[in-house]
């Protein structure tokens, strides 16, 4: 195969596999090509995506080395994209009853959400993260994203138990805006004991689901190594119970009398 | 910038802008290179594309005119990936009371989730779909997946309304294998009237939900164009209410009381 051809399969392959280790024999058998080409291919891969700010190529050395994409998200590009989604969402429209925003448009692009993801991926990628935790219904499709970029399953806890999952554990937790008793469950063979874990859900608030989260994810020893959320607000009842988290969007000043809003970048930069 | 690098951006360009139509302009800027330049690229990542099985590159003439890549996942590739599907699938330990089957774990995973995804829009390629729905919980990666590939809005249906959603539109309907009505509501400004819509699930049995969801999108006048299941299973006690349907995987002989089960590969071929 010439080595225009390798460069197109290659870059297909490499972004098709994030965070995933691709021993370099195996580039070499599947395009036909000496290890040294391979070598070469790879450099020219690697500058190109860091010159693109979406990530690089890390090389493992060694018997079990390889090369594996790091899809880390250029810190300008994120801001840009960032800026645009903050003034999507400070539209007064977006106001809904106590003071909620209404994001479902933008939750239901595709591509807004892989990008999202991309951010959290890039935030998150040196925390060994082992699963993505979130909650049903609407964190689903950035957890999704998150863990596509870093390469590890994701697990949704749900409200209530379904007959397709099998036997579950659960808790019962005080939701901060509603201030009702809900639950939460895990089936139970869903997540290994001890693993570290990343949540990532659309929006908090005071936190209490997040806090529920974290109590059912006790229960099964898990690590919690990371907490992302795309939008937070303040809560004017209530403190917040979550401290460590990464938010990409702030929303303040929320007037739900005079319609007006403010949107700014979260605590991620 | 050198046809190699130029090679490697375009590539990555494209795989994240499937169905999206790019100006030859456009890259010509982007890229610094002459328009003839972008064209003999752009045939060197076509024929690329099309031997890697992952699609094509349309080109679209005149002045609004430009290139588009279509994700099509050749035939034998999807197969390969589904057979390995059956064979997972096919493990007795997965029933569940009910004639259920666990697939929270495949479902779990990105990757196998994104190859669902592009053999359901392989399928649906030509019938110029606008929105992807899908129900509450378990269809929601999969609805994603399917979109990214077809560069389309997802919209999520769901079983109880939520504040974060302003005004909705509710329908009552009886559920398949439960028997009993359930309720389904959709946002009021999720959809406009007469879109051609992609229902997809991952389970269907008697397919009470899926006419729930028709009917639903009825009320929105929207047009159902395409229905696709990642698994569909028979049921023993109702017939069938939805005719029109592309299933990947097909449960048969479920046999609980002998932890029997034998999966196929669906309608789809």
């Amino acid at each position: 195969m010439k080595r225009s051809d390798r460069l197109v399969a290659m870059t297909h392959y490499l972004i098709e596999h994030p965070s995933q280790l691709v021993s370099l024999p195996f580039f070499s058998e599947t395009y036909h090509a000496a290890k040294s080409s391979i070598s070469e291919d790879l450099a020219i891969i690697n500058q190109r995506f860091q010159e693109e700010g979406i990530g690089y190529l890390e090389s493992i050395a060694g018997a079990a080395g390889g090369v594996k994409y790091v899809p880390e998200m250029a810190k300008e590009k994120s801001q840009q994209f960032l800026d645009a989604m903050c003034d999507r969402l400070e539209d007064s429209n977006r106001l809904l009853p106590g003071g909620y925003l209404f994001m479902s448009d933008l939750l239901g692009e595709p591509a807004t959400v892989r990008k999202v993801g991309q951010i959290f991926a890039s935030a998150f990628a040196k925390l060994d993260v082992e699963v993505v935790v979130t909650v049903a219904t609407k964190g689903i499709p950035l957890a999704y994203a998150v863990a596509s970029f870093l390469n590890v399953p994701v697990v949704i806890v749900r409200r209530d138990p379904k007959v397709t999952e099998g036997s579950t554990v659960s808790i019962n937790y005080v939701s901060g805006s509603s201030r009702k008793i809900q639950t939460m469950v895990l089936p139970k063979r869903s997540l290994r004991e001890g693993a570290k874990v990343c949540i990532i859900d659309d929006f908090m608030k005071a936190g209490g689901t997040i806090n529920g989260m974290k109590e059912l994810l006790k229960e099964f020893e898990a690590d919690v190594v990371a907490i992302g959320v795309l939008a937070e607000a303040e809560d004017e009842e209530e403190e917040r119970v979550v401290d460590q988290y990464t938010s990409l969007v702030q929303i303040t000043n929320v007037d739900v009398k005079n319609k007006k809003i403010e949107v700014h970048k979260g605590n991620l930069f």
